[in-house]
């Protein structure tokens, strides 16, 4: 018989009506036949708790990565609750149920505690439980390292699991239940047009996972596609028995009517650099973009114009807000060895995309784009595009403006 | 090197605070070159609050035996917690420590989920590391079952765990760090002449624990007499180099000026169960009995004697007052069965023994007793007596009347 596996984050799990709630989806999933892994997340509020006491007992030291695996140790814990207590819960419904912990699972990560990757998962009892009608609860999250330690898999790592214990029993679907019912055209909370996405690319589910669209955690999507594990997002809100069609992350080729372009995403946590003067010579670049990774700066658009003659060119590029004060000092730092003549950090930007892998076939959609934002007397700082995506740096007051037009011009407005 | 082991229980650890203390105490003497486990209950009140979700989540089936091994997933968590956090805190000292769970301890354990038994030890890294100079930190009350499903030792568990630990270490001492300062000859609380106790056999401390003494977990103390594992009772509440001399727990031979009487025990939670005219023929006790261990209730004391003739007798026995229901109910149902006159439970009593391991060479201490309780007018109901106790029931309204007198009697006050 098919297995399935779902997924249940902190809101969904926090606290005992809740947790009540979530059997009752599970029931009525095993009434109808399904063998099921359930993958749970620690109940909201609990890791940060976990987090707090963490820092209390470690202090400062608990930034150096020797510290990590006993935070681990403390901050696994909180899955750990919700395993048993879902299994509980799923046993009182008469249904025979049991927790599986990252050891127990034999979910093997490598030594980077506090952000492990899943190496692959060894022998262990899960798909005999599972395939005897057992409801395996899994603790979320969490894994162990070849040396027996407990190890998680950093914030949103349950999603991740969900995949992995997905991917390994061969699920014909992974179902993340979560506070919101589906991945939308937009944020909702922006605009009230957005729609619910029915289908959507594993690739377009990335794009607009890592541009701030906050549903699935973007090592899940990376992991389903590689595995392809069909994903649905699905709300957890609602009883069982009423309509959750969600939005099914799954490949391109099962996607039959494919939009140009599929949503509209945005991040305010943005801040553009920009170094006026830099001589334009071989090896000046390298050296600024491994200075700025080796100090932890993400940087994301990059773009280079020339300035004033042909051995000075400007140089500007985009971090997080967050990164920018550390890239700030890392270049002043390195102003002599560098040579520009001045250094300029703009805070309050913006960037909005628009991703799509209808792009791929289409021609036209940069001008429809630039066109929608030129029209609102938007100006665009900075572009950059992938195969399906676009993306501008604006001034961070236009961004709802921005996304409405956008929204309203790729027709993605609900009617 | 010398291995030692050092236990801390729930309101030890109770906060970061109190965490921070305990690390002090340890790094104190990991500086004075001592190679230690540390064995940590779960912060007090936390297991209560695991308990109480896991109520919520399984409702009246928490009862059921079959839900104990998810109750033990839950619980467990606790003492994960703390272990970790006082690992943390450890290494912010400067000093080298892990933790370590029952499942990697390999703490093997039967099945019988929320209040499991020690079988053993197998093979794992803990004595390496510990002569390696690394702290191990060991998660209390916890154990792991054939089939690598986590169980709990029940209530008081982590004495157990940390004198099964001293046991495998072939320590030289197993340190319980409480919130008192040692085993007293009687409450305190109680009696303000009640002295510190520097030495105390097993057999006298066992006989402590289970009269009401509530310092140690019988169960520990049984398992340390049956390894010699020397205990010392000491508090966690004073600072590093404050003289904290505690309670040594050993075998009787090291203890050179034995007392004839050690301390005086009581306990409030008895119950007086009298059946008047009961059948005196053979098998009528075992039916009573038998019936009374099924319905779980606990005998403690039991005396029969003939009345009016020799076809009836009275039959009397205590059990905990809390079990004193059930053993009525009970009783009550099996009426026809035994064919007693009549059934009376008394449940104002209360139970004060005189312990000793002296009393085995010296006569005339139970005279010495009930004079003492005579000359204060207290009327002994029950007597019961084993090599090292003598116990006798009285009205609970004399009970702190009779545990002075007796102090007094046995020259315990404290001059």
């Amino acid at each position: 018989m098919a297995r399935t596996v779902l997924k249940f984050g902190g809101t969904s799990v926090g606290d005992l009506e809740r947790i009540a709630n979530v059997a009752d989806i599970v029931a009525d999933r095993a009434a109808r036949g399904e063998l099921m892994a359930v993958v749970v997340s620690a109940m909201a509020g609990e890791t940060n708790k976990l987090v707090a006491l963490a820092e209390g007992a470690a202090g400062q030291d608990l930034g150096r990565d020797l510290f990590h695996d006993e935070y681990d140790v403390i901050v696994a814990s909180g899955e750990q609750v919700t395993a048993g207590l879902l299994a509980l819960a799923l046993r009182r419904r008469g249904l025979k149920a049991r927790s599986w912990l990252g050891w127990q699972l034999r979910l093997k990560t490598d030594e980077a505690h506090g952000r492990a990757r899943i190496l692959g998962f060894e022998n262990s009892g899960l798909p005999d439980s599972v395939d005897s009608g057992e409801i395996a609860v899994v603790a979320g999250f969490q894994g162990v390292t070849d040396d027996d330690r407990v190890a998680t898999l950093g914030r949103g790592g349950s999603d991740t699991s969900a995949v992995a214990v997905a991917a390994a029993l061969n699920a014909t679907v992974c179902d993340i239940y979560t506070d919101v019912d589906g991945v939308y055209t937009t944020d909702p909370r922006m605009v009230p047009k957005a729609r619910r996405i029915p289908k959507i690319s594993y690739e377009e589910m990335l794009e607009m996972a890592s541009l701030g669209a906050k549903v699935l955690q973007t090592r899940s999507v990376e992991l389903a596609m590689n595995h392809n594990v069909p994903v649905r997002v699905l709300s957890s809100f609602l009883k069982p028995g009423e309509p959750n069609p969600g939005t099914l992350v799954c490949s391109e080729e099962e996607i039959v009517e494919k939009q140009v372009v599929s949503g509209v995403a945005y991040s305010r946590d943005e801040a553009k650099v920009t170094l006026y003067g830099v001589a334009d010579k071989p090896g000046v670049s390298a050296k600024i973009f491994s200075a700025l990774a080796r100090a932890g700066v993400n940087v994301d658009m990059i773009v280079q114009a020339n300035a004033r003659g042909p051995e000075r060119a400007n140089m500007v590029f985009t971090c997080t807000d967050r990164d920018s004060p550390i890239a700030k000092q890392t270049l002043e730092s390195m102003a002599a060895d560098i040579g520009y003549e001045q250094l300029e950090v703009t805070r309050d930007v913006s960037k909005i995309s628009i991703i799509g892998v209808g792009m791929k076939s289409h021609t036209g959609v940069a001008e429809t784009m630039f066109t929608a934002l030129y029209e609102k007397g938007i100006n665009i700082d900075v572009i950059s595009t992938s195969e399906i995506k676009i993306s501008v740096l604006i001034a961070a007051p236009y961004t709802e403006l921005a996304v409405r037009a956008l929204h309203t011009a790729f027709g993605l407005d609900a009617v």
